[in-house]
């Protein structure tokens, strides 16, 4: 990065989450943290939700003479390995387990969340105030909240209840593929208002979004811009591609879901490849006309056509993800997704029929419900006002 | 069809192929025939390049006193089944096959052109002078010819020969799928050059294009039309959309076949769904960048991102199509994939091997190749100076 002039200060990075789309995360920007002294604290935080494991026989870290309960975090910060979450990954010996979740963010300038979505806001509130002002944050959740008045980017929710400027990354990312350095792409969505835009109630050190605030970095630090964000999270197995647009990143991420859901029944109906191509080409074309008619100022239509975040997640999604097993299996089974859910999850609960109907729910109050007609037939598969065999029909326009 | 008046005369349709797609093709144009009595003969010709074929005894028109060898034509007439290339398909019988070239296209009015590539200009050339010169062509052939200069529409080659306007049809469409009416897309692009474009050589009759001449169709005719079209190919199994941008149409059938091909080596080397993903993710965006870089003044972008000929094609191309196969395979098996072509394809020929080399040939006399790095590394990995391993890192950027 021989752009970059010296800075008197580095960032200090903190992963929230430890799962194993989190570890993944952390292995990356823990091995980038090593790799460029110049821009990051080599010590990467990541905060772990402290819980007691047993290592299995079955495992190199086994130690016949200790074979109690020990601490998650102890275990990580031992052998480099999250024996829960993500078995047989080495993780970075830079990499630093925290069960304090204060102790993990403070004085860390960049702060990563990737933990359930269900957990975002009260991590969030726990933290309040105890972070740096101008910290910048990356929302690794996938998906939006969406109810009857609009969809909320979770990166929004967690910039508004901190105060700072908070991106998204999404892409086609298998979290246990990408931490096996399987090569894979991802998209990172970041745009921070311009420093010129200054906020009334603060002018001079933080900035006016239309709904969030954040203070201007002070200029020890090297910028968090474009080129730093790539440095974090870009590796030989990791192709980042950094975009602006954080709102088409986000909405990609949850309606691709309720898309795999109708891939995941059609191809359980045994209708083959050309209508499964169909329904995802459809599928794409809602997405974007989603994103055009509730985002239109700040989306980019590339973002749904030609990024990781895009595309490439829609086709990984209707490959194999969960939202189209299940879908697949409730036709083979002839159960509903909700049975199927419950079977097959081990009491996770999926992303899309939630997404479907939260989606629904919003475009029946726009009464818009026939301008995205795939997802209405989901939404009303799933409830049984509709037929797997209906789709077609109901979709030709 | 309501909003269509009445015409003197009705237009004759003729499929000039039988193969698997030619017969798929057929079925549908003629079901459409006998529906709509008010634009269409109900008679449809479908040449056949006559062969003698021997019912087998597993055929429900085995016959035990006659089971020497039989025309092929007269076995489709008269059981309404092509039981050497679409057995098990029950033929409309208002389709009539027939071994004269010459004599099927006489006074068709709507030439639909689906045979071999390779057999195009021949079978062109034999009737030139011999169909109606204000007849309509659409091309069902997959794909174009590109050499050192360009990249040459097979619609356009078909419209030069004949002296007519011809469009084409593309989209997800396996044929064997559509042939059992299974539900698919498809995308037809028309857009002969309106009626005020005068040919300088024949004012009043003809149109002058670009490279082509078609005449007006007589106004006893109702018009060939995006609705008439549709009219004639929209199934409720088969949907159809009708677009303008026959470039886009018919560039997305070629490129997509190069990009199945890169897509089967990741799948062969194991590198999951995230990885097959980024390579799809990346061909999709240089499939249009070619369309943008030379046929820029007619392309629509659209085609690529939203039509069935575009992202649904490359989707079913890059699921289980024989390129994809092929390529999948030569991983497998540590052959070449010439080697595979061989042994799996019963002496038929791959087309992504041959456009990848077309193409590749275009690209280095333009000096574009690291413009379209991912058709490059196909092109170099086939040809030995770079592995697919190398992937990755050759197409990031």
């Amino acid at each position: 990065m021989g752009s970059i002039t010296p800075h008197q200060r580095k960032h200090k990075v903190t992963v929230v989450g430890s799962g194993n789309w989190g570890c993944a995360i952390a292995k990356i920007v823990a091995e980038n943290a090593a790799s460029y002294p110049d821009l990051f604290e080599e010590k990467v935080e990541m905060w772990v939700f402290e819980e007691n494991v047993e290592i299995g026989k079955d495992s190199p870290h086994y130690n016949p003479s200790n074979t109690g309960p020990q601490k998650l975090t102890d275990v990580i910060n031992t052998y480099h390995e999250n024996v829960k979450y993500l078995q047989g990954v080495q993780l970075p010996p830079n990499l630093h387990a925290n069960p304090s979740l204060e102790e993990s963010v403070k004085d860390s300038t960049i702060l990563i969340f990737n933990l359930p979505h269900q957990f975002i806001l009260r991590t969030c509130e726990s933290i309040k105030g105890k972070i740096l002002p101008y910290a910048r944050g990356i929302s690794c959740i996938k998906g939006v909240d969406v109810d009857e008045n609009g969809a909320h980017l979770f990166s929004e929710t967690i910039g508004r209840v901190l105060g700072i400027y908070c991106g998204a990354l999404s892409g086609a990312n298998i979290a246990n593929e990408v931490a096996r350095e399987k090569w894979s792409e991802t998209t990172i969505a970041y745009a921070p208002p311009s420093p010129g835009l200054q906020s009334p109630l603060d002018a001079g050190v933080s900035f006016a979004f239309p709904d969030k605030l954040g203070r201007a970095l002070p200029s020890e630090y090297p910028p968090v811009d474009h080129t730093v964000l790539k440095t974090l999270f870009h590796r030989p197995y990791f192709h980042v591609r950094v975009v602006n647009d954080v709102a088409g990143v986000s909405i990609s991420g949850a309606l691709k879901n309720i898309v795999a859901i109708a891939a995941g029944w059609v191809e359980g109906m045994g209708w083959g490849d050309n209508a499964k191509a169909a329904v995802m080409r459809v599928g794409l074309l809602e997405m974007s006309r989603f994103g055009d008619k509730f985002f239109g100022a700040t989306i980019d239509q590339r973002t749904f056509t030609e990024e990781s975040a895009g595309v490439a997640d829609l086709i990984t999604s209707c490959s194999g993800g969960r939202n189209f097993r299940c879908a697949k299996y409730s036709i083979e089974r002839n159960q509903s997704i909700e049975e199927v859910e419950k079977t097959e999850l081990n009491g996770q609960s999926l992303q899309g029929t939630l997404t479907a109907v939260e989606v629904n729910n919003f475009l029946k109050k726009q009464g818009m419900e026939e301008d995205f007609p795939l997802f209405t037939a989901v939404y009303r598969i799933m409830t049984g006002s509709m037929k797997v065999a209906d789709i077609p029909a109901y979709i030709e326009r």
